[in-house]
């Protein structure tokens, strides 16, 4: 996939007067865990900081690389597309966006060559009207009404999340399959469905019962399950240790 | 709405094993931000701890209501599907879903009546085997591989944002049942693993190996098959015979 390799550089993500530099570490952790590593912060209060570094819990090299601005407009040279993230709906005239359609937009003006900003206001105070003016659009996580206020880091995680996945398309994360070994095949669980309406019957299972409504029970529980060939290996041992106890039973009667 | 003022209780947030109480706090925080107020915790490190409750920043509620257990299982008390988090793929034979997905599919079993719990394992480590083996699926956030790990309180926003999101929106496909019965919950499954280890014992399955592995293999499949009540007492029926057999055996010995 080397639209992944490139795309993640045409991103930054903005903080404007960060007050805790442990969440300026903390979003650089964020950002880096989903591929991203610009990072752009206007008049932080403390940077660099010890704090900083230890919440980055690896992500160095996203602080090392940050560009330290007096502005917001400095931080946002060379881009062409803004996104302020606002819990706040005051009288803001710009598009509001969710997470994921902010996402879908900045994918494709990144593809299209552009450079894409994120702008994360103080934790307290959020971002200005004059900074969210710099912004085309505004992003509501959409936090519940009475309790809205995420932590910076985590709203860098959340868009970052959001803009990973739009980078990875629809389909992702790729699954690995659900089994390491070979999965059972349609004649491997006829045998198995035989060994085990044998193995009821040797047991006494159903006294007298017609067994044909516990077999289409038990073959729905077991297609279900979607068994690989270890796993059936497994019950025909099972079902062969129960028709040995029975088989045991029966000759000493 | 008032989906969105019901399903939410249905939704439980189980961290396991967490060494840091302020993660906790964050993870609180987290939840109640978007709207999710049930908290579990397994052997939590330090509990209640004013760390907790500093970085919970008012999700004060979560933290007072939170339950404390011994182990994994007590937690998962009447939850009857249970996902959990993993940024690893070792030889797990579950399936894997990513955060979306496993939000759709537990809205849709919230929406049918189910509790749901989404299962978060220690920062260090992650979730045990034996833990992934209580859950249904497995969840990983598309982290990058090169620095793939989110600090647990970040996990935490990413799944309670998703299945936010996914409340909110009209695209959750109203899922037929798969039961017409109630599905097992956590402890009905407990007592059948528990009644199958005994079985096993009885018919000799074991022939002196050791029976972790053999165990935790039938759990994973058993888990994959999501069972309602009707086929576990179905599935103890099968049991009880095979155990009456293996004492008429014996007997005559």
């Amino acid at each position: 996939m080397t639209v992944i390799d490139d795309l993640p550089n045409r991103f930054r993500f903005v903080l404007v007067r960060t007050s805790h530099p442990g969440n300026i570490g903390s979003a650089a952790r964020a950002m880096r865990t989903m591929g991203f590593a610009r990072m752009e912060l206007v008049a932080p209060h403390r940077f660099p900081d010890r704090e900083a570094s230890a919440l980055a819990a690896g992500a160095d090299d996203v602080l090392e690389g940050a560009g330290v601005h007096p502005g917001l407009v400095d931080s946002l040279a060379g881009s062409s597309l803004a996104f302020g993230l606002s819990a706040r709906r005051r009288g803001v005239t710009l598009p509001e966006l969710s997470p994921r359609e902010a996402a879908m937009q900045a994918i494709a003006a990144a593809q299209r060559g552009e450079q894409v900003a994120l702008v994360f206001g103080n934790e307290r105070t959020g971002l200005e009207n004059d900074e969210l003016a710099r912004c085309h659009a505004m992003v509501r996580i959409p936090s519940v009404d009475d309790f809205s206020s995420l932590n910076l880091s985590q709203a860098v995680q959340v868009m970052a999340y959001e803009l990973r996945v739009a980078l990875l398309g629809e389909d992702v994360p790729a699954s690995p399959p659900v089994h390491d070994e070979p999965p059972a095949d349609a004649a491997q669980m006829e045998r198995f469905y035989e060994h085990l309406a044998k193995t009821l019957d040797d047991i006494d299972f159903h006294k007298g019962r017609a067994p044909t409504t516990i077999m289409l029970r038990l073959r729905k529980l077991f297609q279900r399950a979607q068994m690989d060939e270890r796993e059936l290996r497994m019950l025909h041992g099972i079902l062969a240790d129960a028709q040995r106890m029975a088989q045991l039973a029966r000759e000493k009667e």
